[in-house]
């Protein structure tokens, strides 16, 4: 028997749609060339943007990214002046997609999916990232977890997604390149497909995706054929 | 007027009181030499604790600490078993303290000062690790996060410390080398000493603690002074 379709497709977007190559050039040239930092930035973007939702904070995620950025170059002894960190984090905002993600939002568009977009960056920044990449028309919501003021993976970011798309968690599949938001959605309840980007690899403490490939299209490919 | 005494003092352990860099070297050594990769993948150990947290799901620290490392050898086409990984990441129970510890924590206990350590390491590998750095016998209690399933800087834990130890938030300070850590703790409502150690930095997001000085004896020495 083919799996079901799912009733709403969630799509990450930074690294997952959007190719992050750019920023992370433009990261480590702002840290005195050493781009090998990039890695160790992201990282700690994650890590704190967690701290904050674990004390029930919010700040927008380009904020904890400038600020991070800072911390990475203090602990390098680079000077980063935050003007011109928060200059590098605009990038954010002026990312391409990858080759193949306009054709696989088409195809799945066509096939009669809905699509929304469930990303970390803020409102407005979304909104940018979608319209630069010229992708945003192939949505049918955009959401924001600022609007929830909680990060993902925490488990009340895809239930308040379910809800505001009026269906069950187990209607939805997440759509990610970060195993991390895998696990998250996961363990709250959603289906998941992985997109194993270069660099990228499943947390190896948590429960398998059902759909696992290099790129959006052939994950497409695979939902187009479900029953 | 002076500022008055804390009731409870409570430490974080790994890079607060016992030296990382064995450890990191140790790292690095089976990341093929690569021993600037060990800062991204103590922030991943870090990053995915709270994924976990995130989550309501808990692992071993031990257990997230070897499965980041291994993501952090597959991202970087490094060949590492999860056998060798589990033997890298035993040398957590075999560090050093830094070098003042020992003199700052027999002083605070001379001042009548209560210690607590407060770790994100599981039960039993925080009790070997304060009994191989020889300094088990300062603390009157040692709390793993363990106990209560979620790991820091989530604003529980440090409420289910002070609950323990029959004290309210704001009669208990958290000393670490850690920006989120102090972070989590003053959001919580507790007092915090920050311990600059060597590429450590506060979170530029936080409220900024009371105490900032380069080593726990400097600390000591401030909090002993106080009425």
């Amino acid at each position: 028997m083919k799996p079901s379709k799912p009733k709403v497709l969630f799509f990450d977007v930074n690294e997952s749609l959007l190719d992050l190559k750019e920023l992370k050039i433009t990261v480590g040239k702002a840290l005195n060339g050493r781009e090998g930092l990039a890695p160790l930035w992201f990282s700690m973007l994650l890590h704190h943007s967690l701290v904050s939702t674990a004390s029930n904070q919010f700040a927008d995620f380009s904020q904890i990214a400038v600020a991070t950025l800072q911390m990475v170059a203090t602990q390098n002894n680079i000077v980063l002046h935050k003007e011109k960190a928060k200059e590098v984090i605009q990038h954010f905002q002026k990312l391409s997609p990858h080759p193949e993600v306009e054709e696989a939002l088409a195809l799945l568009k066509s096939a009669g999916y809905q699509l929304v977009a469930l990303t970390n960056s803020s409102e407005k920044a979304m909104n940018a990232q979608l319209r630069n990449a010229g992708i945003s028309s192939f949505f049918d919501a955009q959401l924001s977890v600022e609007t929830l003021g909680t990060y993902k993976p925490h488990k009340k970011v895809y239930q308040w997604a379910a809800e505001k798309q009026g269906v069950t968690l187990n209607e939805c599949m997440l759509i990610a390149a970060h195993g991390w938001d895998v696990a998250g959605a996961l363990w709250a309840g959603a289906r998941a497909a992985f997109i194993a980007r270069p660099q990228q690899e499943l947390y190896p403490l948590a429960p398998l995706p059902e759909i696992h490939e290099k790129n959006l299209l052939d994950i497409a490919k695979k939902l187009i054929a479900m029953g």
